[in-house]
């Protein structure tokens, strides 16, 4: 007899799927727009038969599938296939600077290639600086390359994984490199099982079988790229939505699919906001019960749009590539018959961690105390929390205390109840005659002004208080006004020494692959001390 | 730098308890009646407190803690007090038989015993036969004993646990033995906290930090000995009724301290029902969201007349000491909007596994298929399910099959969507003419009958048909029938060869120390043959 507990692995999650919910849908958006529908027991085999095939490519245990695909069934198929043949997936960001790609495909030893045919392009621009020794073409595939279905049907059909170590490295993601070079985090089986458990509790996502799932953020995405697996755990309909992000195509599935739960970053919240107040075309949106929104602090004017003119619940939620989604702002049972007010700062914060995933903020003298208030770098631990970089890199283990916990790198306050309340990046920090300044307070107080399409606040050296905060703004189309009506306009939000002197004027703000501020970019234009800019 | 995952165990459930729902109520109810009120804050710095206490004993790591106590507060902290400081918690069923109690604390070597003032006679009996090295009594300590709170009031205050290996043993249980000696389980930390995480999820407990969570059953039993950990980690309220667990006083809590969720077998909710149905005194039920009942088989009659006159859902539950909870019987997507009567046949199921949880149904010719009617012994595995019994008696591994799963003993038929159903115990099994006869089945559609108060049905030799089935039944106060009147009031609901040809009139149906139906007795009592009765 040889009885061992099973492990936490990710072919248990697809067992699950295959045996329980075989007939619910996933729903995939293929590049002629129309939908492709399929469900999870076609899925599972079509997985385990790629695994198969993988693993007839003479891929040896741990080696790396990376691939360049948007939100498709195919994708969704190498996310299962590589990690259940003891494998493992990594997921890279298409809108990367061609050098970062070339350079974590390097780093991270990726032996194969998953590419929609639309990236072909990227493919081409860094084939020559990356170790692909396969590379699988989803669409047409060019001479001399792997198409994806002749791959699949090559496989076993009848091929089922052998038994897996949790502990082993399932995804390997890397960080959006703000602060420097991207950095690798691998992720064990383990990590995914725990963070579909916590994640989907009732005062968490709250996911259920009834729920139809819809990620629009990328699936390389901390925000995203736990779905996959949490839905299909569940046994929740997916929707897919392939390279169309654009409003009218989302609104159109939430219609269609009936969506009760998506994620994006606000952008993308802002442009359905859009869509929807634009009354030329309707869509019926009731299905939704959250619209999740990480990655930046989305603007309380959008907030309470999307919630008063919409019933859309707006969701924020906070996480990041080295602990998946981390924090989902719902209400604690004591603030559920709290004032409106009371309610509404609490739903603009980050939110309360997910069971099992511990937080201290650390001050200036020592940790600060949970007051809603003290501000500190956030640290986090817990079971599905990086240890480490990948062969961390230089400086990479100081992102970690001697004791273990991993350092965020938000400012953070803690309120009694545990809630995050997330005051600024540490790198991005604005510390002015000795007291931090929060830079996305004063961008939110910016973006509630009718004209202002976007707000970037960042710090520029200043002889008096050291620092100063700068503003940089984009209007919305056919709207203007002069930094000092914005001014007067945000005096009554904020402290009255955080107001701006200088306001810049710019068409658009610059942004990062993963649709995020470039603040290096702004302060390497606007500030005459660039100190702070990273090498 | 020495960082490492966070382990899964219960110094990290207690630390989340304290930490994020420090003014979070426990209530309980003391030996006077009283309720007695107290925090996750205070009750975390009390198992701390008793945690060191225990260790100032000289207990080395591992050393068992027995209880003998109702669910009470103290009874809470042990729970967490001995694992969290590398012991382990043993909790004993007051109702065994006193040679069964000195048995199984003289076979998990139990070195200490925390016993409830009331129990004292208990000890008394077992004392010459365990090895306990010290007793420490819930209330008034007899000389030479060792008083609760003197204990814990000789422990530091400011101790703080270890680091903890997951693996290691949190808590020993012990089957109730009514298939032969009882034999004990060793639960990991891990599996305590996989198992809240799972049963926590939204098709499933669905708890969350606004519950009301009130145990029936004692703290023993496998439906109710993981609810600390989960209504703690999930930062739930819990109501712990102490010793008065009579209709009046269950209701009275659950009207004054608003209970959402409560959990028992079902001769607790029958008593239930007869004192709401008895409109001498009214209660407000109205927060009830769930009663779970599990254990045996709640007669329909019951789960209809509790919805249906009382608005009280009823809800099947599964477990086993080997597994805790297993299922619940909640419905999935695809019922939500199916006829009453398809609903109604899914709620009267034992449910569908909580995630993470593989089954299959062994038949006399190989696995039987999800098609609802086919049957075989449930077989199943999982992170948190046992792999062998301590020091594994003789036939102990017998429960596992070859590749690891455990032989569950029930004989169930799983439906397509994954449903357990269960038919009978093998071991009690009715196998006549070469066909199954479902006993519950049987004692479901007697139990029906408004004069009936209890039914049991067993199997008895017979010379044509190798066994038949034989009912034994108790009235209700004041009401009767003949046999002959209940086959016929049975016939239209089972097949026509299941009518049991002899049925017995009792006082009352013997009952093992968990309340359920001693079968064992019923066939030595009744059976000519009693091959099937065991040693």
């Amino acid at each position: 007899m040889r009885a061992v507990h099973q492990s936490l692995d990710i072919a248990a999650i697809l067992r699950r799927a295959e045996q329980f919910s075989p007939r619910r849908e996933v729903v995939s958006r293929e590049r002629d727009r129309s939908l492709q529908r399929t469900t999870y027991g076609e899925l599972g085999g079509r997985a385990r038969r790629l695994a198969s095939a993988l693993l007839r490519l003479g891929l040896e245990p741990g080696a790396r599938v990376a691939t360049l695909c948007v939100t498709h069934r195919q994708h969704w198929e190498v996310y299962y296939a590589a990690p259940i043949a003891g494998l493992v997936t990594h997921p890279i960001n298409p809108r990367l600077h061609t050098d970062d790609i070339a350079f974590i495909a390097d780093d991270a030893g990726d032996e194969v290639l998953v590419v929609d045919e639309a990236f072909l392009p990227i493919y081409e621009q860094i084939r020559d600086r990356t170790p692909f020794r396969h590379v699988v073409v989803v669409g047409a595939a060019p001479d001399g390359l792997l198409g994806y279905e002749d791959l699949l049907a090559s496989g076993d059909p009848t091929w089922q994984p052998g038994e897996l170590d949790e502990w082993s490295t399932a995804l390997v993601t890397y960080t959006s490199g703000t602060t420097g070079r991207p950095k690798g985090v691998a992720v064990p089986h383990r990590a995914i099982a725990l963070h579909a458990l916590s994640s989907a509790l009732p005062g968490w996502l709250a996911m259920r079988d009834d729920d139809v799932v819809m990620p629009v953020v990328p699936m390389f995405h901390a925000l995203a790229w736990g779905w996959p697996y949490t839905a299909a755990l569940l046994g929740a309909k997916q929707v897919l939505p392939g390279s169309f992000l654009d409003p009218a195509s989302l609104l159109e599935l939430i219609e269609g699919e009936r969506v009760t739960l998506t994620g994006g970053v606000p952008t993308v919240w802002m442009g359905l906001l859009s869509a929807l107040d634009d009354e030329t075309r309707k869509f019926d949106v009731t299905s939704l019960r959250a619209a999740l929104s990480g990655g930046a602090t989305a603007p309380p004017a959008m907030i309470e749009g999307l919630r008063n003119r919409h019933g859309i619940p707006l969701v924020h939620t906070w996480g990041m590539t080295e602990l998946i989604m981390g924090a989902i702002a719902t209400l604690t049972w004591d603030l559920q018959d709290a004032p409106e007010d009371e309610q509404r700062q609490h739903r603009y914060a980050q939110g309360v961690p997910m069971p099992f995933l511990e937080i201290r903020a650390r001050g200036d003298e020592g940790l600060a105390p949970w007051d809603g208030t003290s501000l500190g770098e956030l640290e986090i631990r817990g079971p599905w929390v990086a240890r480490e970089y990948l062969g961390q890199p230089a400086g990479g283990a100081e992102q970690w205390t001697a004791d273990g916990w991993f350092r965020t790198g938000d400012v953070v306050a803690i309120s009694e109840r545990g809630y995050i309340r997330i005051a600024d990046r540490a790198k991005d920090v604005v510390k002015s005659g000795g007291e931090w300044i929060s830079t996305p307070a004063l961008e939110s107080a910016l973006m509630d002004h009718p004209a202002v399409a976007e707000a970037a606040v960042v710090g520029v050296a200043d002889e008096k208080w050291t620092e100063r905060p700068l503003a940089v703004v984009a209007f919305r189309p056919g709207a203007t006004a002069t930094p000092q009506e914005l001014r007067e306009f945000i005096t009554p939000k904020v402290a009255r020494w955080w107001v701006p002197e200088r306001i810049e004027i710019v068409e658009a703000i610059p942004k990062t692959a993963v649709g995020k501020f470039n603040k290096r970019v702004l302060r390497d234009q606007f500030d005459q001390d660039t100190s702070k800019a990273e090498a």
